[in-house]
């Protein structure tokens, strides 16, 4: 049976598995199989309403039951109100308003991330004093890494990892073993900066204070790590201009009507090249082996310039561009596109020549190879730089910009100097 | 002074300070400034052997004493061979049979990531026997997250969290608080699967063995967090065709090297647009607007085509694109791109309508956007899963194939239903 086969699977797996059959099948299978909390939390965001609505209210109420603050505070940021509500009202007392109050922090927040169940303790404590306060205490969270030492204010003032509580004797004091390096996150961080802290610093959790300092929760690795892993995707995605939060399991309208937006950009960009051409009809109409080298001059320039710029958005995102190595960057792209430019403006002047015989159209064709090549790597580097300082996510906006500047200088070069030259 | 600047910096943040500053900063911050173990191990690739060469032999084996084995193997397997002979001298006996064991497994491998350090028990243990051991241990890790049940062969037969051991009475056997869930990963299993369990089972650290299944060592998932993103990362570079590891700090001739080969792989596929159209020089020469709109067809195909890799690509990489779901999938692309075909026909059958007074041109173009765009979107799914099969690693071929078809398509379609509708 459907359940016997499911039975070993992990929560990930099983959630895979339903977001890889159709709808029907995945109706089937909620018939016979009994989803639990951790299998919901796994469930990509995208088939969560409609699974939602095919679970009975026992079922739902009971797997959510299951779950700690933060997963439940996943599940149902995205839910419209009548579900959400379900599931709020699944709740016993403190968990929703645990739920209620990390809901009241921004999405994409670390209070949205933050689990509230916390493990602390006062900093006067000793090994053997945590450990006896740990062992009776029924409610200790699933997982955790540290005790938080807190001052009589309940703000955070160290962390001592459960490594070095099992490695001392009973008498040590916990703020004698408390780690060296120790950070907070606030609340209001945003969950992107905060999966940058636990990657560049090592962190395993950190504990999170509101506005008054005081702890309010902890973020633990795990969940860091996930979010780190959709900052890269949001950027590849965006990259590609694909939209965000895309997935395999969308249909085709939700599908369509993320991806038309950014071909209609394109499609503005193109016909702005398509202007730079009309304006040179007449040299084409005389000279039509312009018409059949003219895309090879932009098409380098687009792919240099995608270069640059996905290493100029990248190295923004991990925070290593920064004011103080930015003009040395641009100076190195500026560098790499001359010397590329030189290198393709040979061969392709060579490859112009050889084919249409005519030796100074191999130099047009070289000179605008090389002007394209500087520009895309000035542009792929400027574009995202400035688009980062006014606020918009360079990611997102860069690559039109880029193929937009270099398809217009890549064509306007190599048929304006056609013209002047050639005819 | 520089050392008073520095020192209330992470390492992490003085490895990125030197990696901002040009080289000879660089030369003078370590001429003041005694680097640590850590800082050395955060340090980017690119810049190791410079620094490396600046140290002197004390500071140096100073520095790598310092460190685990995993960040020490991290360290050496990407220098030369007498920098790895001088870090290898450094360390003491057993230190340097660890990190040579760890360097007899193949690069971005599980044996390379783990840490030899091991904190692992007999599973007949209780709270109290595990605790009493580990207070008596001198030489504990740094991190650790489980202690690791052991059979008489050394065999791991479960994981014990420490919060676990805190949680419960000394008289309590630690195979009863096992986590439920336990896996262990091989030593020859390649590094992005274990980065890919590490985020997709939430485990928070692994026990890795050998051939015959005994304990070789432990992997955290701090370290696999490092490599989740480094292959999201790879992912980003390779899509964008600019070569592995590519790095702010690398030189102007580097860089070139690593770039160029890629555009030079779009020269070619460019050049085979451009004898697609010269197949209709005579039809251009008679109708120039053709050259004008050309250009749009091919762009929109291009990017509706990288929309669609894009997905599929990163599908394949986090395994959410398999065989039971890539029928569905390509069913869904190509109904995508000719939902989205048709949208952009009308539109841009109208812009060429209007702009050149030729109802028939608006035609043309809109029957070669629909074409062009079904096959952008088929294209852009079949690619990327048969390079996978193929073993080809999708991210790094993809886009030059399906620009190819869709430029291609793209012209013909374009040019060749124009020289039979319009002449
Ligand atoms: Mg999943
Ligand atoms: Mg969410
Ligand atoms: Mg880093
Ligand atoms: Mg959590
Ligand atoms: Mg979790
Ligand atoms: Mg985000
Ligand atoms: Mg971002
Ligand atoms: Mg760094
Ligand atoms: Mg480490
Ligand atoms: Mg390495
Ligand atoms: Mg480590
Ligand atoms: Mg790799
Ligand atoms: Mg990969």
């Amino acid at each position: 049976t459907v359940n016997e086969l499911m039975e070993p699977l992990h929560p990930a797996d099983i959630a895979d598995l339903l977001e890889q059959v159709d709808s029907s099948e995945r109706a089937a299978i909620l018939k016979v199989h009994e989803i639990d909390g951790e299998t919901l939390s796994e469930l990509d965001e995208s088939i969560r309403e409609e699974v939602f609505d095919l679970l009975s209210p026992g079922v739902l109420s009971d797997a959510v039951r299951e779950l700690e603050s933060d997963d439940v505070v996943d599940i149902i940021e995205d839910l419209e109100d009548d579900q959400q509500k379900a599931i709020l009202d699944a709740l016993e007392d403190n968990d929703r308003l645990a739920v209620q109050q990390a809901l009241s922090y921004p999405e994409y927040s670390a209070g949205r991330l933050m689990q509230r169940e916390v493990v602390a303790g006062p900093e006067h404590w000793t090994v053997g004093e945590a450990i006896d306060w740990l062992r009776s205490r029924e409610d200790l969270p699933d997982d955790f890494y540290h005790v938080t030492l807190v001052d009589p204010r309940y703000h955070p003032v160290g962390n001592v990892t459960l490594g070095k509580i099992l490695g001392h004797r009973r008498d040590v004091k916990l703020k004698d073993i408390a780690e060296d390096s120790f950070r907070t996150i606030e609340a209001t961080e945003k969950e992107a900066d905060v999966a940058y802290a636990f990657n560049q610093y090592h962190l395993i959790s950190a504990p999170v204070v509101d506005e008054d300092g005081k702890l309010v929760g902890v973020i633990t690795i795990d969940d860091a790590m996930i979010v780190l892993e959709e900052e890269a995707e949001e950027d590849i995605l965006r990259l590609a201009g694909v939209g965000d939060e895309s997935s395999l399991s969308d249909k085709v309208v939700a599908t369509t009507r993320r991806r038309a937006p950014w071909l209609a950009v394109n499609l503005a960009t193109a016909i702005i090249a398509s202007l730079v051409i009309s304006l040179f009809e007449d040299t084409i109409a005389q000279y039509v082996a312009l018409a059949v080298l003219m895309p090879i001059v932009a098409s380098m320039g687009g792919n240099a310039g995608t270069q640059s710029l996905t290493v100029a958005v990248r190295a923004i995102a991990t925070k290593d561009l920064t004011g103080s190595n930015v003009l040395r960057v641009i100076r190195r792209e500026v560098l790499v596109g001359t010397v590329n430019g030189v290198i393709f403006a040979v061969v392709m002047g060579l490859v112009g020549w050889v084919w249409f015989g005519a030796p100074m159209l191999g130099a047009v064709i070289a000179a605008a190879m090389i002007i394209n090549l500087v520009v895309a790597g000035l542009a792929g580097t400027v574009i995202p730089v400035v688009l980062d300082r006014l606020k918009v996510d360079p990611a997102l906006a860069s690559g039109t910009f880029v193929t937009t500047v270099t398809d217009v200088v890549g064509f306007f070069a190599f048929l304006g100097l056609a013209a002047v030259v050639l005819l």
